[in-house]
C-alpha cells in the first residue's frame, strides 16, 4: 500500500528528551514527534520503556501497545543510573528545547533530574512532568494509571445505567487526554520562547486533566447543587428525547445506533419523522416540542426503535444523517479498522515495523492542507542510540561502541 | 474567595476570529484564550451562540454550559448576513493570525467565508474547521454531536458490561477530546508561522478525533483480529487480575474504587495483600503471578472486596495508594466540585458572573510556574462589540453606535 501522509515541518529544529513510560507522557511526546520534534526517548538499556512489556532475555510480546504511542520517535538507550550515563544525560539535557517525565512520584528526583538540576544544566528548558495527583493534593505520592484517574477525575462516576454499578470508559482518556493537554501547554510556552527564550516548569495531574472532560457534568452540578447520575445510552438530561442508542436489525452486541435531536434545532425533530415515515405524527402536540416529547420518552423512543429495529446501523445512519439529524452507528475496533474511507483519507495508516510487519494503525487525525502526518513506525530498544550520541554530542561511533560494552548504551 | 492563578501571557498578541459553537469549537479557542490568546467570538446579535441557549426574548437559561467552554474570550456580535457585517469581519480576519469555525457542514462557505475565500482576505491566516466526519467520508455531510462522535469513532463499542447493551461515556470526550487536537494543530503551525509566516489549512473530524483516544482498544484487535469487547470496569484484558472497582462501605451508588495490579511490576501484588491484612498469601502459587490470578479472577475479586467493604472508598484510596498500589476512589461530581484540595490548587476557580453570580468551575489544570491560568468569566452577548471594532478597526463609539442601530452589531 502506498503511504500517505506527509511529513510535517511545524516543529522542525525543536528537541525533546523523553523520560516518558507507558501512554500519558508518551502519548504527549509522539504528538510533537508527529508535528515535526525530534523527540529522543531514553530508555534504560536492559528493558527499555514498560510499555514495551519485554519479557526478560526474549523478545517483545506485545508490541502493539508499544506502536501507538511511539511513532516518529527516535529510541536511545541509557543507564541513568551509571555517572557516566548521567552526563551524558545532562549533555542531552543542555541541547534540549524540551523535557518530558511522568515516572512514579519522587523517581525522576531520586535520578537527580528533578526540576532544580535540570534548570541548573539548561536554564530555557520547558520541563514537563505529568503524574497522578497535583503537587499538594493528600494523594500526591500515589501511583495512577488510567482507570485510577477516570475513577478520582469523575469520568466513571457518570458513566454506566442508572441503577447499576458505574463502568469505566473503555477507551484510555485518563491516559490520552492528559496527554493532550500538556500538549498543548508545552507549544504555548515554546511559542512563548521564540520571542523570550525563558524556561518554563509545567505540570499536569491525570486526576485533574479528568475534570477538564467532565465540563458537561459539571455544569449540571453547577445548576442543580446535586451530583450528576449516569444514565446509561442517554444525555446527561433524561428528559433530553430522542438522545439514545436504538437497536438496529442483526441483534449483534454493537447493533446500534445513537439518534439525537438537539434542544437548539426544532426542526430535527421534525425531520427525524420524515425520515422514518412518520410524517403523520409532525406538529402533533404529543410530540412537538423537547418538553412535550420528555413526558413521552418511553413512547418517543418505541417510535423511533420501531424503525431502527428494520434497518442496519449503516442504513440508519446513513438514512437519518442525510435527512439531516445527528445519527451515529456504533462502530467496533475492527470495523473501524476495515474501513475503507479511514485508510484513504490517512486516519489509518500502514507501517512496516521489524517485529510485527505491516500494521494498520491510527495517525494524528488533523489534517495539514489536506493531509495528516505520516506515520513512521515506533523505534526498537535503543535503535537511534549511535545517530544521537554522534548527531547530538559528536561522539565517534568507537565511542559509542565503548559505551556500549561498558553497558552504559 | 481570593482570586487564584496568574494571567499567562504564552500567546500574547495571537489573535483568533472564532466562530465556533457549542462544545468542540469553543473548548479549542478557549484553550488558546487561557494561554493568552484574544479570542473573539463572533455571534449572530439575536441569540448568539446556540451554546447560550437563550430563549426568544428572555434571559438565558441556562449559562452555566456556556461559562464552562468561552472563559477568557471576548464576544462580539455581528450580523453575517449583512453586506456590512461581512465587510466587518473581512477586515477582522485580514488582522487575525487564526480562525476557527465548527458549523454545519456548508454553512461557513454559504456565509462565504470559507477557506478559499479567507485565504484570498489574509494569506497567512490558519484556518481550522472542526466538522462531524471528514472531507471524503461517506457522513462528510452529516451532522455530528458528542455522542454520535462517541458513537462512530468507537468509544460506544467498548463501553458497558460484556453481555449488555452498550452504553456512552458520560463525559463529553467526544466534543472537548477533538478541541484538544485540534488546540495542539494551531500551536504547531503557529510556531511554524514565527519562521516562515505561512498560512494553514487545519482540518478535524469528530469521528476521527475519537479514534485517537481509541488506541488501546485497536492494539488487541491488531494483535487478536478480533473486534475489541467492552467489559464494565475492568480493563481490555478479563484476564488481568486484579483490575476493577470494588464495592466499598457506604453502599451508594458511587461507593467504589478501582484497584489495579500493574503487569509490569510483581510487587504492586504482594504490596496489595500487605496493605488488605492478608500477607499470609504472598507467595502463594494460587495467586502469586499474572497468569495465576487470571486463572481465579472471581476468587481474587471477592478477597479483595471482603476487604474494601469494610472501609470507605477514601479509605480504600488513601490506604492502598500509600502501599504503593495504583487505586481511586469514585468520585462524583459534587464530591470533587466541594474537594478543598482542588480549589486551593487553582482546578477549580470561582468566578462573578451577572447572570449566575459566583460560580466555582474548573480551570485548564496544567499549571505554569507552579500556578494554572486565571479564569475569566464567560462573556455576556456583545460585551466586547464596542472594545474589538474600537481596538482592532479603530471605530469611533458612534460609528458603532450607528451599526448597534442598524441591526449588524
Amino acid at each position: 500500500m502506498a503511504q500517505i501522509g506527509v511529513e510535517l515541518d511545524c516543529l522542525e529544529g525543536v528537541t525533546v528528551v523523553d523520560f516518558t513510560q507507558f501512554e500519558a507522557g508518551p502519548s504527549c511526546t509522539e504528538s510533537l514527534a508527529w508535528l515535526g520534534a525530534e523527540v529522543v526517548k531514553i530508555e534504560n538499556p536492559t528493558t527499555g520503556d514498560p510499555g514495551r512489556r519485554l519479557r526478560p532475555g526474549q523478545p517483545d510480546n506485545d508490541p502493539w501497545y508499544f506502536h501507538q504511542f511511539n511513532a516518529n520517535k527516535k529510541s536511545l538507550t541509557l543507564n541513568l543510573k551509571s555517572p557516566r550515563g548521567r552526563e551524558i544525560v545532562s549533555s542531552l539535557l543542555k541541547k534540549a528545547d524540551v523535557t518530558v517525565e511522568n515516572m512514579a512520584p519522587g523517581t525522576i528526583e531520586r535520578l537527580g533530574l528533578g526540576y532544580d538540576a535540570v534548570k541548573e544544566i539548561n536554564p530555557g528548558i520547558i520541563y514537563c512532568q505529568v503524574k497522578g495527583f497535583g503537587t499538594g493534593s493528600p494523594y500526591e505520592n500515589s501511583l495512577a494509571f488510567d482507570m485510577i484517574a477516570q475513577a478520582a477525575g469523575g469520568p466513571i462516576s457518570v458513566t454506566g445505567e442508572g441503577d447499576r454499578a458505574p463502568v469505566k470508559p473503555g477507551p484510555s482518556f485518563g491516559d490520552t487526554g492528559t496527554g493532550m493537554l500538556m500538549a498543548v501547554s508545552i507549544l504555548g510556552a515554546l511559542y512563548k520562547r521564540t520571542k523570550t527564550g525563558q524556561g518554563r516548569r509545567l505540570q499536569v495531574a491525570m486526576q485533574d486533566a479528568m475534570i477538564h472532560y467532565m465540563r458537561v457534568p459539571f455544569s449540571r452540578t453547577q445548576q442543580s447543587g446535586q451530583a450528576q447520575l449516569r444514565n446509561g445510552s442517554s444525555r446527561s438530561n433524561p428528559a433530553l428525547a430522542p438522545s439514545a442508542l436504538y437497536p438496529c436489525k442483526g441483534g449483534g452486541p454493537n447493533d446500534y445506533a445513537y439518534i439525537f435531536t438537539s434542544r437548539a434545532n426544532p426542526d430535527h425533530w421534525r425531520r427525524l419523522l420524515k425520515a422514518i415515515e412518520r410524517e403523520d405524527l409532525i406538529g402533533d402536540a404529543r410530540y412537538d416540542t423537547g418538553p412535550a416529547r420528555g413526558q413521552r420518552a418511553v413512547e418517543v423512543d418505541e417510535l423511533i426503535a420501531s424503525w431502527t429495529r428494520e434497518h442496519s446501523k449503516e442504513e440508519v445512519m446513513t438514512v437519518i444523517g442525510a435527512a439531516g439529524v445527528p445519527a451515529g452507528a456504533v462502530f467496533d475496533t475492527l470495523e473501524l479498522m476495515n474501513d475503507p474511507s479511514l485508510a484513504e483519507r490517512g486516519i489509518m495508516q500502514t507501517i512496516q515495523h521489524p517485529t510485527t510487519g505491516a500494521v494498520k494503525m491510527p495517525a494524528w487525525p488533523v489534517r495539514f492542507d489536506g493531509t495528516p502526518p505520516r506515520v513512521k513506525p515506533s523505534p526498537l530498544l535503543g535503535e537511534h542510540s549511535a545517530e544521537v550520541l554522534s548527531g547530538w554530542l559528536g561522539m565517534s561511533p568507537q565511542e559509542v561502541e565503548a559505551l556500549r560494552q561498558d553497558g552504559i548504551v
